[in-house]
């Protein structure tokens, strides 16, 4: 097996052509690799036809152009047409390997399990994105230093023999290979563990910038001017479509929940404190604080600032590669794949 | 009586050098007003003079200086160190206005009462400042376009009958002239009702902030690396010290609780709801995204866009001019004096 995507000939197809399928295929693009796609919406199309990109509206014959190259498939739609594409993609490209790009992706492994796809799948998730959507919006570079999450749970139970002749293992390797083409870090993770850690990071944050949008609007037209750079920034998600906002959260309840229901612990915790004079919020100060800290001392402190991840070195397919991602995956580290 | 600061010879008396003393130091003497000042470390004192201020550690020196110049005095430090600053204001300069700068005002106003000093006090608000303080991070133009909050408890007391020439009005007048001269927008407030509107717009994002950190960090080094803006943004303010965050939110409790409760009424809606999969987050998701389209139509989305505030005239103490300060509060409209 050559892990080396840079010498693989196979072209990319990206079906949906939003922020982050248009983004993907300039990047792709910009780096030399053949890529083609489909989007649904006729002003799509012409649009990136216009800016030089082989793509259709014609579903069935993007399918089947990659199912004869034997193309990666990347399905860059929202979760509600996620089984449209599955049906298509199992009747007019019948053996190639895919992945997608939604935040969830638990839900998603269950879905792909239902039209029998597993083997074929290995779930993505890219940590970019802005509020916005649609061709117009798409950029070169949106992916460069972002994390780009790659589901194993597929390895797991291949078990621990040699499978780096796998189909599945390739497909793999070609996902991860086309995250880094276009600047992205990988990190392995389990579904389930990304979806709860999703919750946490970005679910999470969008509920209290609703609430917290919601609580300042209620002081009336005063509050809204004495509002500066707190309220921006802890309201600034709000300003995100309310449909995305449900289509993230309600697809992942369970761990929302949890991590919801922590928040609610410590809050209450806090409120008690307030009401009681002889007491303080030296707890939820302190520890707060702490928690900024570590996020600071791995993600830095600004947008942009250098990361601090550890590396960790994956060789796919080999005996102990699991055990490999597992680590890398407990320790939040992107891998290099050799 | 002259509202013309420009025309006013009288200096200024900058209490307490730290980011925002200093600053405020700083633009004043950039303007041309003659600014003198007090820091009780030899270090801060050293330091603005090495930047060519005129400042000093004797307090009682200075507080006879601004009582000799008929200063207006600006009391700069945190809010533990106000009694002192108020019994050394009695004792040395016992006839000139003066004005604060802290977060909460009700406090202060009560404070400023037990001295007796309230006639000569007007409460004072600039929104601004970082996570940073003493002389080393004091900035030129820290202020420019903030919202600065005066209050004007004493003018209802007044009542409506002309008190154009009272002291306490050109105390008044004095303070908006000098926030307008650094470049602020003066917003009139009722202590009470900046504190309640602060609880909401500055009070609350910090402590949803610290929640959102602990919950984040539960998550392990993963949910740590796969946090992006949305959590960067959440959490930003998590960053403040804890002592500032603790001396903000325990001195305006009962506001604070009142935003808290609020807000964890909406929360606990949204997890009911979450609970339940015949439900959905469509009342959460729109209404913040509602109110937080509020938000920036008043204030612009991005840190430093147009703001978009109403301007009232005031005739600072003549008959009805407390009507036109109440309702210039109402709106969260600016004042212009005339």
């Amino acid at each position: 097996m050559n892990w080396n995507l840079d010498a693989d000939s196979r072209p990319i197809c990206i079906l949906g052509l939003g922020l982050i399928g248009g983004s993907l295929m300039r990047d792709l693009a910009a780096a030399g690799r053949g890529v083609f796609g489909w989007n649904r919406s006729e002003k799509t199309v012409h649009a990136a036809q216009r800016d030089g990109f082989n793509v259709s509206e014609d579903l069935q014959a993007t399918l089947e152009r990659a199912e004869a190259s034997d193309a990666l498939v990347v399905l860059c739609v929202p979760v509600p047409a996620l089984p449209t594409m599955l049906e298509a993609l199992k009747e007019h490209a019948p053996s190639v390997g895919f992945t997608d790009v939604t935040s969830v992706k638990a839900e998603v492994h269950a879905l792909v399990d239902q039209y029998g796809l597993t083997d074929r799948f290995v779930g993505g998730h890219p940590m970019a994105g802005t509020a916005d959507s649609g061709w117009s919006v798409t950029l070169k570079g949106l992916f460069q230093g972002a994390v780009w999450v790659v589901t194993y749970d597929n390895a797991v139970s291949l078990g621990d023999a040699d499978s780096s002749g796998s189909r599945w293992v390739d497909t793999w390797v070609r996902v991860v290979c086309m995250a880094q083409l276009v600047g992205a870090d990988v990190v392995p993770s389990i579904s389930r563990r990304h979806d709860g850690s999703v919750a946490r990071i970005s679910h999470l944050p969008h509920v209290l910038a609703e609430a917290l949008a919601m609580a300042g609007d209620a002081g009336g037209p005063l509050a809204l001017t004495l509002a500066a750079s707190s309220f921006r920034d802890g309201t600034r998600v709000a300003g995100t479509a309310p449909e995305l906002v449900r289509a993230m959260c309600e697809n992942n309840r369970s761990s929302l929940l949890t991590a919801l229901d922590e928040t609610l612990e410590i809050l209450h915790s806090a409120r008690e404190a307030l009401a009681d004079d002889s007491r303080d919020l030296r707890e939820l100060a302190a520890e707060g604080h702490a928690a900024r800290g570590r996020f600071e001392a791995r993600a830095g402190r600004n947008k942009g600032d250098q990361t601090n991840r550890p590396i960790i070195r994956v060789r796919p397919g080999a005996p102990g590669w699991v055990e490999q991602l597992e680590s890398a995956e407990s320790m939040g580290a992107q891998i290099s794949i050799f």
